[in-house]
């Protein structure tokens, strides 16, 4: 609890360096880091406990460090120049933690199916979970292709969805067998059925792509219905997180209780 | 048009510089700089047409820059060091355009006002605007306090939503009588109406805040109904433009024709 470590070479400072910037090093080490108390918040909550946490004392979050003495977590202070190497953030906020890698099981019966099809960009995938877990999403499958989910950026603008959704990477035929009984939407420019006028009451998994490129070819293959957000002013196209946005909610609103 | 300019002491290529990296620069100056031939395009298709161009020969759109040629616009090019100076972009278009500041006029009798309360990211702002256009808002109202709706990175991620909707500066006074007899609506929180119960089919104004703080003393003074966006899985909160998106297509939904 007093040490502190100075060096750049410490192992766990490499740790953590390397799961930072590598999505190589999370998968074979099996290991992620959380930055700060509110993820960090997220994942105590849902029963993940930390191998370690680095923290500065001047910065960090003093009732989250507390928490963690409590929980009997590793806890090494560190000087600004490896707070700086640890961090991901432009300014670091002065803890983070490494956690093992989340392994959520896959639902039995989906009723609300997120799919990303080869999405890329981490921070739009991390604001779509955030938007996912909050519509009543049931689980995130991510087809090859899409950006690691635990890249520092997208638990970031998740702002802790990860941990509130299970968020699974899969193969396109993982993707069919599970997906097998639900309506599967994909949203498309050219898609012929109005987004508010498909049934969301009944089971369903949406396709979501990345922004500006069409649908993928599996994708294609395994939508049932292709819908579409009309659009005033000429405007071509949303972007891509706020057009899932607008299509989760209109599902979640039609399975809004009566009040 | 055979003009080559390769240094950064180039007036024009000064002014160029000064109006991607200051407010105050636009303001005294009154123009903007437009890059890429996308949001060129939208700018000229509502008859905006520009002082002059910089255009790098290998890499800038060649129909645009043959467009612009037609319109009589001084056109000259430069090499990679001048671009790099004028551009705001970390990988240059290739093409850029210097334009008057719009001024657009307010609409008379307007049925659908966005007003932004004290929203300082540039980059949620253009998404924001890009969103309310496709929706059908009829202006864009921004409080003092919000960032500049021309900086270049509001412009950029607006896709052209400052040509196809009028954007407008205003000082709080102004937004309270200009919303006079129209439903002014707050999201917020504590809301006490969901955002789908309200009826959009009235004339309708919505103030959006920024993310992560409540609204201003002012929005709420002329606020006259606080909405929410219902939430499942103990989320508490949407990125500020999907929110924005999702409200401004529940209000676009209710308004759709009749197929």
């Amino acid at each position: 609890m007093t040490e502190i470590i100075t060096s750049l070479q410490n192992e766990r400072v490499k740790l953590a360096h390397g799961l930072q910037t590598r999505a190589r090093t999370r998968r074979k080490e099996r290991k992620i880091v959380l930055e700060g108390a509110k993820l960090i918040q997220e994942a105590l909550d849902r029963r993940h406990k930390p191998f370690f946490a680095f923290y500065q004392p001047d910065t960090a979050d003093y009732e989250m460090v507390a928490a963690l003495q409590d929980r009997k977590v590793e806890l090494f202070q560190v000087n600004g120049e490896v707070m700086r190497h640890a961090s991901d953030m432009e300014t670091p906020s002065g803890l983070l933690a490494v956690f093992p890698l989340p392994v959520p099981p896959l639902p039995k019966s989906p009723r609300h199916v997120l799919i990303f099809d080869n999405l890329r960009d981490p921070g739009n995938m991390g604001t779509m979970l955030r938007t996912a877990a909050a519509a009543g999403v049931d689980v995130a499958l991510l087809s090859p292709g899409c950006a690691d989910p635990y890249n520092p950026k997208t638990l970031r603008s998740g702002m802790g969805a990860h941990f509130r959704l299970p968020v699974v990477e899969a193969e396109w035929y993982e993707i069919r067998d599970y997906c097998d009984g639900l309506t599967v939407y994909l949203a498309a420019g050219d898609g012929t059925l109005r987004y508010d006028r498909a049934d969301w009451k009944k089971p369903w998994a949406l396709i979501i792509g990345s922004e500006g490129e069409g649908a993928g070819r599996q994708a294609e293959e395994i939508a049932t219905t292709r819908i579409h957000i009309p659009m005033a002013a000429q405007t071509e196209s949303l972007n891509a997180a706020v057009a899932a946005g607008v299509v989760l909610f209109e599902a979640a609103r039609q399975n809004f209780p009566d009040e």
